[in-house]
């Protein structure tokens, strides 16, 4: 399977669905922070999957899924994740919108061979 | 605003998370049936509004809202929908995974200026 998806159990599950649109300042210093939190959220409790891409017009979506609210909120205030989101709010996107989801079901098309 | 973000009402609403893996034949095809199904959608009851991108690896993930999940179901078995639906399983997407979740609590950044 493609890199790009989740691997997630049964739902129920949640989801934090993050649209934004980059400024274009600092590419360097994003990418390196956007890869390291990918990273940090993996190593958390609760944490089941990420997807996300980004379109050349600088407009992406993240999909953080989570095996709790609790797990989410866990997350929403760890240290170093903190910090990094408050600098991206300032210097990194011009716009960005969160929403946080409960998923009640899913299915998917298998990879082929 | 960007016109990626959609413009939505306080929550609760319906989000259905299409991320999906383009194999990369029919791109003409591909790209006419998605500003079609978008289009489309926009008219259906209960249509909330969509994000979608796609990176050049041809990972893409298209977010649209609905009120209700009765909403769903009927954009789900739209005739035209669910004929270009089976069009794109078989003909334009090595993998996809679909995801319906209600929105319960959502926050954004304003658009400066």
């Amino acid at each position: 399977m493609h890199a790009g998806f989740a691997r997630l159990p049964e739902p129920p599950y949640y989801a934090v669905i993050f649209s934004s649109l980059r400024n274009g300042d600092d590419e360097a210093g994003y990418a390196a922070a956007a890869d390291r939190m990918l990273e940090l959220a993996a190593t958390q409790p609760g944490y089941l999957g990420a997807e996300s891409t980004r379109g050349s017009d600088g407009f992406g979506i993240t999909v953080s899924y989570w095996a709790s609210e609790a797990a989410i909120a866990a997350w929403k205030h760890h240290a170093e994740h903190a910090a990094t989101r408050n600098h991206g709010r300032k210097f990194w996107y011009e716009h960005f919108e969160l929403r946080v989801a409960k998923v009640e079901r899913a299915y998917g098309k298998p990879t082929k061979g």
